[in-house]
This record gives structure tokens, sequence and C-alpha cells, in this order.
């Protein structure tokens, strides 16, 4: 089965286009084991997600034994039937884009990973390479400094558009296997809205919800595809730091919850709830 | 020290704009052990070069035990006194960055990394923030895909342009605490001449020679500053793959050997030798 059908299948089940992003890190955690943590939280909310996504480079800062608990928390997400998107932004060319794409899929075993789209389709390739993984091309991300490149004017030949619209228009291109799909962030919700109707069919990965200020109900609004599915919106600190206490797991499954319901009132209102 | 000091001291001492790359990709292999191959390249060959750059892909690709081997193959180029890239085209944003920015130099010990300028000048301070390190920005790659996004024309105050030269006018902006660098492919000479044109003081690295077919003499006379120096000649297989049998050290010594002369003739014959 492809990614993006384990993607839309679990969203279904669980009637939930909630990630969360499982990103431990310093002095938030409450515990200081982070396969231990990652556990916690993911036995206490797999039924609220459609698919856990933990940034590779909070288990890298970690050394040896931060790799060895995402290849924990990777095991752990699947024990529970949820796939997982590595964060990961890689991109390179040739055979060291295959060596990317063999340790994001085989050695960590993730079901889809982030790249990043600036040195091109054939950096992508091995990637896109796993047909039955997922490939999310970073497009309009949520930070200030999206200004400095993402943004710039760029000339096309269906005229001039942002760098990021672009992207978008290129990501359509490179997804000749149906296994690609986008990052936005929550915190640009018109430009969201303008690459869904760039991409009408492909997943949308929409951090920033949270700690980052997006706002939820346009990131829904302007994320989802027609039929009121294909977007991800991910959120971490909200979640998985929604206390520090000795109740963590079950303070990140209550607000897991509240942010799902959050979810499908957004999709309710637009006629499009999970019936 | 600085990073860029530490770099122009060992160019100086070895009179060699050489780097090698430390890429040990499975089949090329002479010996399956990667850590000790690396440690045979680095003692045959320290003498004769400016910089090693491992790219992380290839340590990724062998999960734990890789990332050890990584980790021992920067403490053997220390051992020897050259310093180390590690080429990992990263970026992400906010405290994601801080923790690879952490990963890059203090758990796999690099004294400079390759990153991604596509989200911009805040996904990149992180890094920067380590005043002693250097922090070398993607802007014009070696792959025919460098065409689908770095070649394009944006609209800039100074006029249109492509991507990759606003890319290098940006990192000049971004070079607050003098520790920032560019890559540039040396299959494209003469963006090559441009880039340099624009960032005139930065240290240029050009991999690229060798089994992707980038012209050396080019590199040298495109890629180096007004008084010669600050271009990386980074070669991977041509060295570290010279031979498959026994004698693979040796044979990458030789082969370090001659490129460092033809680098050095190249600068002899622009008036810039090391005197």
């Amino acid at each position: 089965m492809s990614f993006i059908d384990r993607l839309d299948e679990t969203a279904r089940a669980h009637r939930s286009l909630l990630g969360v992003n499982l990103d431990p890190w310093g002095p938030s955690m409450p515990i200081d084991d982070i396969a231990a943590f990652n556990r916690a939280i993911i036995d206490a909310t797999h039924d609220l997600v459609c698919v856990y996504k933990p940034n590779s480079a909070f288990y890298e800062a970690r050394g040896i034994d931060g790799l060895r608990a995402l290849q924990e928390t990777v095991e752990a997400a699947h024990a529970r039937g949820v796939p997982v998107i590595l964060d990961a932004k890689r991109g390179d060319i040739g055979n060291t884009s295959v060596a990317y794409a063999k340790a994001a899929f085989e050695v960590w075993g993730a079901d889809a990973v982030t790249v990043s789209p600036y040195m091109g389709g054939d950096s992508l390739e091995p990637f896109l390479a796993y047909e039955d993984r997922g490939v999310f091309v970073l497009t309009r991300t949520s930070n200030p400094g999206a200004a400095d490149i993402e943004e710039l004017t760029v000339e096309t030949p269906g005229g001039a558009r942002p760098l990021y619209e672009q992207v978008a228009i290129a990501a359509g291109g490179w997804n000749t296997r149906g296994n690609v799909g986008l990052v936005v962030g929550a915190t640009a919700p018109d430009e969201l809205a303008r690459i869904r109707a760039l991409a009408p069919g492909m997943p949308i990965l929409v951090p920033g919800v949270g700690a980052q200020g997006g706002d939820l109900e346009a990131s829904v609004r302007n994320g989802v595809d027609a039929d009121g599915r294909r977007a991800v919106i991910a959120v971490g600190r909200a979640v998985i730091y929604a206390s520090k206490g000795p109740g963590y797991a079950q303070a990140a499954r209550a607000e897991a919850d509240r942010l799902r319901g959050a979810i499908n009132a957004e999709l309710d209102a637009m006629g499009l709830g999970w019936s």
C-alpha cells in the first residue's frame, strides 16, 4: 500500500487530520529518556492522530543514543499502526541522495520524509524511487526568513510568481509515482490557499499551529483538498509539553483530543465532516 | 582561532587547496570497515590537503555503526591537524536548527558544515552563532537539476538575476561574523566566476572535479580569491577509490599529490603560487 493510502486510511479510521510532532528538546522535557517519553505520548494519543512526525535534528543532537531512540520511536508508532514522517529536510545529489533515502526509509524506518527542493528534481529522485514511501517537499515554511528566498519573485513560462509557487508546480512534475506531498507553514494561510489550488490532490503537511502562532481553522480551511482531506495539521509543543508533570501523557491526550475536535468542527462547518 | 583562519593556515602549511571527500559507499570500498578505511586515507594524505569533507549521508546510511565511524573519522582528521567540513546540507527553523548545529559541531565535532539557504537567514542563524565554526551555504550545485530552482531568474532590487547569485548576495548579508562560505559545483565554471565576483573574500567549496566531470583548472582559476586562496577543490572518488586493492591508501596519496600539483601549477600560471 502506498504511503498516501496509509495516511488516508489512518486519518479515516481515527477521524483525524492531526499529526503530532515528536520533537523532544531540552528543558521542556518532563523526563530525560526520550524513547520512553515518545512511547508514552504515542500510547496516549495514537487513536487521535493520522501520523507522527519526529524531526531528525532533536535525535541527532543527542548523538548515538538519540538515534537509537529515533529507531525505537518509529517502531512504537508502527506498533500502534500509525505511519511516520521523518522531518529531515534532506537533499543532495546522485548517490549521496541514494544514501540519504536509504537512511530515512531503511535504517530509521520512516514511511515518509521531508526534503528540500533547492537542488532540483534529480536530487529528489532517489527518495521518489521508493514508490511506497512519501516525499514531502518544502514549499513555503512558517518562519520569517521565508521572505529571503522562498518569496522571491521568479520568472516562469506562466508569468512572474513567488518561488514557493514555482516549487509547488515543479513538485507536480516530480510526482510521476503519486508519492509527493508539500510542506506549507500554518503561519501563511493565504499562501497555503494558493498552493492548494496549484496542487489539488497532494497531501499538504502544515506545521506551525500552536507555539509558532499559526491559525488552526485557517490551516484546515485552506489546506484540505476538495473532499476535506489530505492535510496534516502538525502540532508539536502544545501537545507533547501540555504538562511537564507526571501526568504529561494524559495531558497530551487531552490536548490532542481538543485539537482533533477543533479540526473536525471546521470540517463540519465546511460540510466536509467524516460522516 | 576561527574556522577560516584554520583553513587558511592548513592550506598554507600544506601548500594545498585540495579537499578530500570522505564518502565511503558500497561496492567501491576496498575494505568494509569505514572508520579504518577513512583513517588509512587520512594517514596517507593529511599533509597534502587543507580539509576533509565527509558527507553525512554515507554514515547515516549505515545507521548507528556508521555514525560512530563518523565521529572516529573527525577525530582522526583532528589528530592530524586537518579541519573537517561536515557536508550535511542542513537547514530548519528555530530550535530545530539549534539542535542541528549542536549535532554538527558538538556531537560529531565538525569545524564547518554545509547548509541549504532555502528557508532563509533565520534558519541559518543558530549555525552562524558558533563564531569559531564555518557555515558553507549551497549556492550553485554541480547537478543537472540545478536548472530547476537554483537557476530560476529572480527579481531583486539590483535587477533580474539567477537565484544562485541572489543566494550569494544574501549570504554576504548573513556573514556578520566572518564565518560564511559558499558551495559552487565545479561543473559550472562560468557561474563560479560570477559568484566569486559577488563574494570576493569568502571561502568557496568547489566539489565536482573528477567523477562528476568538473574541470580542475577552470575551478582553480575561477574559484580562488584575488590572492589565489580561499577555494577548496574537493575531490572524492578519484582519490579515495584510486585503487580498490590493498594498496588503496598509497594510491590515494599518489592521486592527491597529483591533484595538488595540478592545482598549484594553475596557481603558478596565474602568478599566485605559494612562493
